[in-house]
């Protein structure tokens, strides 16, 4: 059996992407298993249901219209399935998706497959037993992950806050370049030149496209690219801290503002100019991503971040569903605007005073 | 009309607490009408099922047990009803919920009813729909709410990092006290004499749980209790830094550690200390609360930190609704251990050197 190989071509003509045959000729097993597992009826080893069901994920089997037809009572509920498992992405979807589900009569329930494909298997099958309406599936990243709408058919997917292994998915994700870009033109405007950007791991999709919108920024200022002034690290403090250390040990070419790729980098980073009687803004400048308010308000001053808007998120992946509901046709990988929050630590002169002023006012 | 009275007395013998009669005289309505809004059936404005729901809750109504007999079918699904709009307690709880159950066959279906009782009653609606077995209801605090139960005739609930305003609820929350009085013992057996308390707001009953674990561990050590080292602030890093302004800008009668009722406390104490020059562990001690790894890892050195065990709570939980779906009684308010992590923060001089050391091979 080979069930991470490539798909194999269609068997049948008139359809595209693999049939039931293909699956069940890849997990070496006869149609009509191959029918029970995929349709969850009669009696199979679990072994063989879960063989048929990966091979059926890995090949990219969807069901056909006339599966989809059978599920047809409406419930009034949609699932939320996510992998966050410290609910930092996942809650303010969730609520901006109640808060538009709501509205039209539909309740939504959250499941948790903390990346367990099994444990995300048996959430689809009670799922789909409650006859849900519709499915959102989330995560704490918004990397690709294999598409999971041949386990549910005949119920409308939106992937919110990740991305799904097949172009005909719905994909809502934030626009990380767009963000980058923004905080780099903001820093610019601020008179700023020499703009480090401290990363977080390249094996994130986000991390990459960040990079990209801060060369793209850049480049928009006429402002050379300096490869010394980007550095890849881990999501943490402990990175922020030594990114600032590494910067700022050299007398010539320091920078004088820091893009980080999350509040935490960020914070750290903040910390470490402070000890170091760097003034921020005034000597070096720091915009962060994520605006974790509770990050961002604790570091001294108060951090500028990029607001991926994930209530934002959450209501349009709500609206997506209706509208595939509706019978509407929706598909593809759409971006959506971050914000920039500006605080203290990018402000002006003028501003920065402002924000003092207001914080101590506001301060018991 | 007067919902907010106390309990009437009930009208009828035999049965102790109000009945239906009181819902319907106290509400103005008639039994039919009373009857209709608590079984959701016949139709009725929602102004008036409101008035209804709200006066069975607030004189607590609960149903009888032929009521609760009607709901006997089961889809082996338990709903999980949070009021945690930041996820940070009501996810490890979900995840722990989710695993105990998962091996009886039962999935989990989280709601978020972010304090909002109107919702919260969709959401319960929802869920009798959907013919749930149980319910769990948690929160961001473990303060007292009104109980739910008549909301879900026949459908056992436990509570969990919550409590019920009725005592024949089961509620699960972390002993709070004993918290508190593991971090004093600890602090004793570091030595330390003058141990000072920064508190969160007294408003919650956790605050002054950890306030009397606090001074019940002195007593134990012989260490009178002195009210100049107790302080009652916000649940913010600012405040941690603010109590270490007023304790350090003394120059005699300094504390030689801080036990503080929050990490984000916690994190703002040492980061003024640190800026004071005061050495952590060597000259002040610091033990936070919650374990909030992003907080207390974060922080130089590493904090100390009281954990509610959260999981715990969640698998117990799960068990104890288990127990009354197969007819145990279980009723009552549950305070389970908390367990104290030890972190450089805190550490003897040997132990804090082997952290370092730790720490720095640990280091990329």
């Amino acid at each position: 059996m080979s069930a991470n190989g490539s798909a194999p071509r269609s068997e049948r003509t008139g359809r595209s992407g693999p049939t039931i045959h293909d699956v069940a000729r890849t997990a070496g097993v006869s149609i009509s298993t191959a029918s029970k597992a995929l349709n969850r009826k009669g009696s199979l080893t679990s072994e063989t249901r879960e063989r048929v069901l990966t091979v059926a994920g890995a090949i990219g089997y969807r069901p056909n219209e006339l599966a989809q037809s059978l599920h047809s009572a409406r419930s009034k509920t949609v699932g939320l399935i996510t992998n966050d498992s410290f609910g930092r992405f996942s809650f303010p979807i969730f609520e901006a998706l109640e808060e538009k589900l709501a509205d039209q009569g539909f309740a939504v329930f959250m499941c948790n497959a903390t990346d367990d494909p099994a444990r995300e298997r048996q959430h689809l099958d009670q799922l789909m037993r409650k006859r849900i309406d519709g499915l959102v599936v989330t995560a704490r990243r918004a990397d690709k992950r294999p598409a999971l709408s041949f386990l549910v058919p005949g119920v409308p997917v939106v992937y919110v806050y990740s991305q799904a292994d097949d172009p005909a998915a719905i994909c809502l994700v934030p626009d990380d370049e767009g963000g980058a870009r923004m905080a780099v033109a903001h820093l610019v405007g601020q008179g700023r030149r020499r703009i480090a950007h401290i990363s977080g791991p390249k094996r994130f999709e986000a991390v990459r496209l960040r990079q990209a919108g801060y060369r793209a920024g850049l480049k928009a200022a006429g402002i050379a690219y300096d490869t010394s002034l980007h550095v890849n690290g881990e999501w943490s403090e402990n990175w922020g801290r030594s990114a600032v250390a590494h910067f700022f040990e050299r007398k010539a070419g320091r920078p004088d503002a820091l893009f980080c790729d999350n509040d935490q980098i960020a914070r750290g980073a903040s910390e470490a100019l402070r000890e170091r009687g760097v003034a921020v803004p005034k000597d070096a400048a720091i915009v962060g991503f994520d605006n974790w308010e509770v990050m961002a308000l604790g570091a001294r001053p108060p951090l500028s971040s990029v607001d991926m808007n994930l209530h934002t998120l959450g209501r349009e992946a709500g609206e997506a569903l209706l509208a595939i509901m509706s019978g509407e046709r929706v598909t593809g990988v759409r971006r959506l605007p971050c914000s920039l929050i500006i605080r203290e630590s990018s402000a002006c002169e003028l501003c920065a005073e402002m924000f003092r002023t207001k914080q101590r006012a506001g301060s018991p």
